[in-house]
């Protein structure tokens, strides 16, 4: 059965995903890169001189199973990329998807293939027309939702999400943009599982209720 | 040298140390008890019934050491006590304090002295003056800031919490009095520990930096 997870979304004491303002050289805005230590801190970062350990097994699961990703118009580039006929997204030739990756946007464009196996398609449509359409594409695998924070929160709040991993970072952004916006009641559909690492985050994983 | 401490206090995935709205019948608004079920199976609350455990010897430190306690009006009664000449908190004949404590309040009035060593004094203060006062009542023990939320982020953001412990509890309330709010920063001037529990909460230990 294909479920549908979101992984490795750092969020800040106070529930933020990203600081603010976001731009193209702060796409986090004041967060900076503060709620992603961790991770650069594994393997799944750098395969070199990344750590094992649990940090690690939860980080690499975002791509064990997954056939394809959606993501929102803000992780794919700053504001107003919509404008820029050449923007090919953050990441370089080689993405890190490798997979078909839908971005949501209400100015779609036509699709660019990358190298590595990732595919840009993008839509504009709701949550559950998006679902549909890179559930059909993911060959029988898992989706991803890729973030950010308000595309996460609307397909939680449109009950189509299984698995949801998100990585508390022991700072206090003060402003930007929270994850849990709109979610009360969230562990009534949820197993809520808390892990603390030596690193000093705590992995939420939230697993919906059969 | 004494201290100033927070313990116990305790909030939601996404921040509120209390639901709303607040009332007699419902002194944490919609979040009922929930908030509280972790530290009623614990030994420190239930001598007979409770668990011992790192639950229980955090919420243990609650006591230990402590000379007076200050707290906002909004712990001391509902919306309104301040019309009731008969009020005496919400604790009965007697209160678990055994200690001078300090109500912040705009309408004092004079000293109430209850049964097992809990005197309350009514005080129109600012933290900082509240807290000398506490501080002199208190024998050269600890100060507890008792809560509510906005008391307890008062006192921190006014630079004046040397031990701040958290209690993030997996709900998700969607609206209440947040504790972090004002508090951008507050991992600049603390060292944080994060500790998850099997009772599945996660203890949040703020050590004032040297």
């Amino acid at each position: 059965m294909s479920r549908t997870r979101v992984h490795n979304l750092s969020i800040s004491l106070d529930g933020f995903a990203t600081g603010e303002p976001q731009s193209a050289e702060a796409p986090f805005g004041h967060a900076g890169e503060r709620l992603h230590e961790w991770m650069f801190a594994t393997r799944f970062w750098d395969a070199a001189t990344g750590a094992a350990g649990v940090d690690d097994a939860l980080a690499q699961q975002h791509g064990v199973g997954i056939g394809a990703e959606i993501m929102g118009a803000n992780k794919f580039g700053p504001p107003g990329w919509q404008d820029d006929p050449d923007w090919k997204g953050w990441w370089g030739p080689n993405p890190p998807f490798h997979t078909p990756t839908f971005v949501l946007t209400h100015r779609p464009r036509p699709p660019l293939e990358m190298e590595g196996g990732t595919t840009f398609h993008f839509l504009d449509a709701s949550p559950a027309e998006a679902l549909e359409t890179a559930r059909a594409a993911a060959d029988r695998l898992d989706v991803r939702i890729g973030g950010g924070a308000t595309v996460v929160r609307d397909f939680v709040a449109a009950g189509l999400v299984d698995h949801l991993h998100l990585v508390v970072v022991p700072i206090v952004l003060g402003r930007g943009v929270s994850v849990w916006t709109g979610l009360e009641g969230l562990e009534d559909r949820y197993d809520v599982e808390a892990v603390s690492t030596p690193s000093g985050v705590t992995h939420l994983t939230f697993t919906r209720k059969r």
